[in-house]
């Protein structure tokens, strides 16, 4: 990377983080559990949404941001499930920011127990911006293959938790999960790792379980 | 995004740009077809790349350079197959450029018919960024869904092949190949689409005799 390039994306990061902070303490305050969705294309994130949609939504207040490069296409899938959605289309921009997540802040509702973010779908860019998330989790679908942790390590460096998603086509896939695991881990020890199947509805009620429990530990500030 | 951005970006674009022509000039000259592989991670571009080396390399010299942001695990597989590979590691950058290529230029066999590139495992960045390639080929497995296209454009848009990979796959999931052909073809009408499936050997032998078309309308000046 070019100086110039280097300095102007030192700027951007900065601010970002700033604006991050603002939003997750403010969210934190409100009992908000706000969780940032990242992955390459395709690894099944809105898919996921709309089982959360299913299992989480009737006992528990949620909303979902989108975000895409074009077309409202996800937030119409959450939409469609009875769930308040926002779409951002950056129209090019490879990551969701702070402050685009700021500028829709006003619009959430009153009672709000769990904000997801579905990030741009993309494995590298979008792990560098901290978005006010309390819970960060990547997802790896199991027909990317086993060997994806180290090539795009720093997705897994800053994420709370790894989901192996599409775990449904394993049976027709060379894939080890163990692999997986033990690569993630040895990135980032403290990663939770949820094997999931929205298409077959395996893993989800634990995973459901699990950001019920973040939420507690958030109001009792322990998150 | 910011202004000072913007234009340190249409900076690097424009001197991307030129060292670009004069890779695809050297490379026509010499006879060599340059293709550059784009896909979001996981899509299948080097076992692609795997099968061309069984397929193609018998009757053609073949190379391949690897982009990865982190590993050497790409061009192993390559060389593993007896093709000389060349690996980019770009340490967190999210896309290749043309000046990354013109370093190894030197290095490359004296005989070479083929130089694939195999970029970055992103759909959105490396779109922008020319190669020197005769060629660019967008990849789409079906397990990513057929609602990719219209959701990541331009890779679509500045491609001249769709290869839609994992065919094998189709059966297990909720996939419909005329969905992607269409929009694919409604964004750009010129693209040459292939279905595709290295694990099975399903289309490759079409895709070869392609690639070996394409390389005769280079020596002839009509590529």
């Amino acid at each position: 990377m070019e100086k110039k390039e280097l300095i102007v994306r030192e700027n951007i990061l900065g601010s970002n983080k700033k604006v991050a902070q603002e939003i997750r303490a403010k969210l934190a305050g409100r009992g908000v559990l706000c969780v940032n969705l990242m992955s390459a294309p395709g690894a099944g994130k809105t898919s996921l949404l709309e089982k959360m949609a299913e299992k989480l939504a009737p006992a528990h207040a949620m909303a979902v941001i989108e975000g895409d490069v074009e077309t409202e296409r996800d937030a119409e899938r959450i939409r469609a499930k009875g769930i308040p959605a926002w779409q951002i289309v950056t129209g090019g921009e490879c990551h969701l920011e702070a402050r685009m997540i700021g500028k829709l802040f006003g619009g959430l509702p009153e009672k709000l127990d769990f904000l997801f973010i579905e990030n741009i779908g993309n494995l590298i860019c979008p792990a560098s911006f901290d978005l006010g998330e309390h819970l960060r989790c990547v997802l790896v679908s199991s027909p990317e293959g086993d060997d994806k942790v180290k090539k795009y390590p720093e997705a897994f460096l800053t994420s709370d938790c790894l989901l192996i998603t599409k775990s449904d086509l394993i049976p027709y896939l060379i894939f080890d999960p163990e692999r997986v695991k033990k690569e993630a881990l040895e990135l980032n020890p403290k990663l939770r790792i949820f094997i999931l199947s929205s298409f077959k509805d395996q893993g989800l009620d634990d995973f459901v379980a699990f950001l019920v429990e973040r939420r507690k530990e958030l109001a009792t500030g322990h998150a």
